[in-house]
């Protein structure tokens, strides 16, 4: 396989999708102000970003809707509060997980919602349950996609299996999910040609989720883009649990296509994220984060030790080898 | 051209230097205390890092003495008050930059001394004077080493041509450098085939020494890596001018070499590099370093962009895209 296109050149068929909202609001519950989110919409249209996520479709059965913000839940009105009609080429998409989400009735007809896209979030053994709910969205005329989470966990025939059944499916995306900050580029690039295949066989678009644990978020995302991975999740600040994600403006500022702007993003951070950060919001690279990533486990634990302000960096690396944290 | 070794398996030619003192000491003036300086040669020792370099050998009738701290200078009894005759297997370097050392005076003979490498840092422009320098050291019996900087701004032939004269001369290992933190993993890889091509031809190892501008200094050190470079600047916590460097424990987490041991560096950081940030000490990630880096530029003047806790980074960018700062 070769790469495509090269480094002065632009792709057309790369396109960007703002989950600052969704995954940002994993560290803040998605306490956003209004004006947060109307600030970030026109902060996507104006840097030319293709998608924004709002949040998560999460059901209120499973979820107490007094502990969460709005984009917990995205109700079409609370989305529509930030974007009207939405009569722009800027998509709304959600994400909505396995197993906690009512599909059934929060989900309505795609031509009475200002939604785009649902992103069906998925663990490899619920991938049976993530194509019914893509089927669902599909036959109610969304775009579909599935983000295959951990896959940093699985063995490579649990993978191939799974995106047999998701080129099955009429899925329209499938992502690559480095969920714990685990995988190294030389990785990335592998995943990246096994996806590839499978989407090139089933005329799937393959998408790109990183996180920073190892500081190889934006080195992965364009690692992955480099191979033919053609839809890109960035954060501004690279906020997100943990470590964070890919950078906005890092990603922006990578990309030749001239429709992207990276001065939005940069007024963005200075009038929305550092206040939020002065707020206390914390989140990005940190010694915990490194160590779960570079261990392959989920970062609760280290999420606890930076919320606990524990920099005793060198016990809690003996307990996670001792699994006892 | 393949990459060499595997992930699992590890290369026995690949060594890593620490720069803890040398890049760091250009955030503090190298206001290292004793304690500072001995902790992390023990830590370096326990970690199993491969060099250490303490600073700089600058010239005295060129900078002010009272202005540096010690390792700006890098006077015999100083190294020695750390290291005593330094009988151990991690071995000793300094930098001395072009036009800036009195070489013929401060530089001893190698028996007399406790350093083993001299590292030359040039401009491709005094690369015949980084020569003579070489050619000295090398005679003295140092192991030498030439840094050369700013590649990023450099035409290929230029580059082709300082390789074919480091080629001819006695110097041991050449480095590539990105000193704007510019370059992306598919340019380090294409510089690193093109210095390994002279290294195999006139026996030079190549060494990596990247800028984390872009949040890409540990990825392009591994992507040099994985081609075949074998010599890898890290710093602890990633201390060094501007947006810092490679992190030392990103790298030896990823290196699986069994002689390196990570818990040392995380003892280290807790102990030392966590109160050298509540001191105000200030290096790493930061947008203005992005914003130099993406644009090929110098760090300067985001470095005072940062100084100054100037946070109108669009400002700063249209600054930056018209020359104005």
């Amino acid at each position: 396989m070769q790469r495509k296109g090269s480094l002065l050149s632009f792709r057309e068929d790369i396109q960007v999708l703002d989950a600052t909202l969704r995954d940002g609001g994993l560290v803040n519950d998605f306490r956003f102000g209004d004006d947060f989110a109307k600030a970030l919409y026109q902060m996507n249209l104006a840097a030319g970003v293709d998608y924004m996520e709002f949040g998560y479709k999460a059901s209120k059965k499973s979820f107490d809707t007094s502990k969460f913000g709005k984009y917990k839940f995205c109700d079409e009105e609370d989305i529509r509060a930030v974007v009207g009609d939405n009569d722009t080429p800027l998509k709304i998409s959600v994400m909505a997980d396995v197993g906690r989400t009512d599909y059934e009735t929060d989900i309505i007809e795609a031509k009475d919602s200002v939604i785009d896209m649902v992103r069906v979030a998925t663990y490899l053994n619920e991938i049976p349950a993530a194509v019914r709910m893509v089927e669902y969205c599909a036959a109610k005329g969304y775009e579909t996609c599935v983000n295959v989470m951990a896959v940093s966990k699985a063995r490579e025939e649990e993978i191939s299996s799974a995106l047999e059944i998701l080129g099955e499916s009429p899925v329209n995306v499938i992502y690559i999910v480095d969920s714990y900050g685990s995988l190294y580029p030389e990785q990335i690039a592998k995943l990246t040609l096994s996806y590839l295949e499978a989407g090139e066989k089933y005329k799937k678009i393959i998408g790109m989720h990183a996180h920073n644990n190892q500081q190889l978020a934006f080195g992965n995302t364009i690692e992955a883009a480099s191979w033919g991975a053609s839809l890109l999740d960035a954060t501004v600040n690279g906020m997100g649990r943990g470590a964070g994600n890919c950078a906005m403006e890092l990603l922006l500022g990578f990309l030749k296509n001239p429709k992207y702007r990276i001065e939005p993003v940069l007024q963005f951070i200075t009038d929305y994220m550092l206040p939020l950060k002065d707020q206390g919001v914390v989140w990005g690279y940190d010694i915990p984060y490194l160590l779960t990533g570079r261990l392959n486990e989920h970062p609760n634990a280290a999420i606890r030790c930076v919320r606990e302000k524990n920099t005793d960096y060198a016990a809690f690396h003996r307990a996670l080898l001792d699994k006892e944290c």
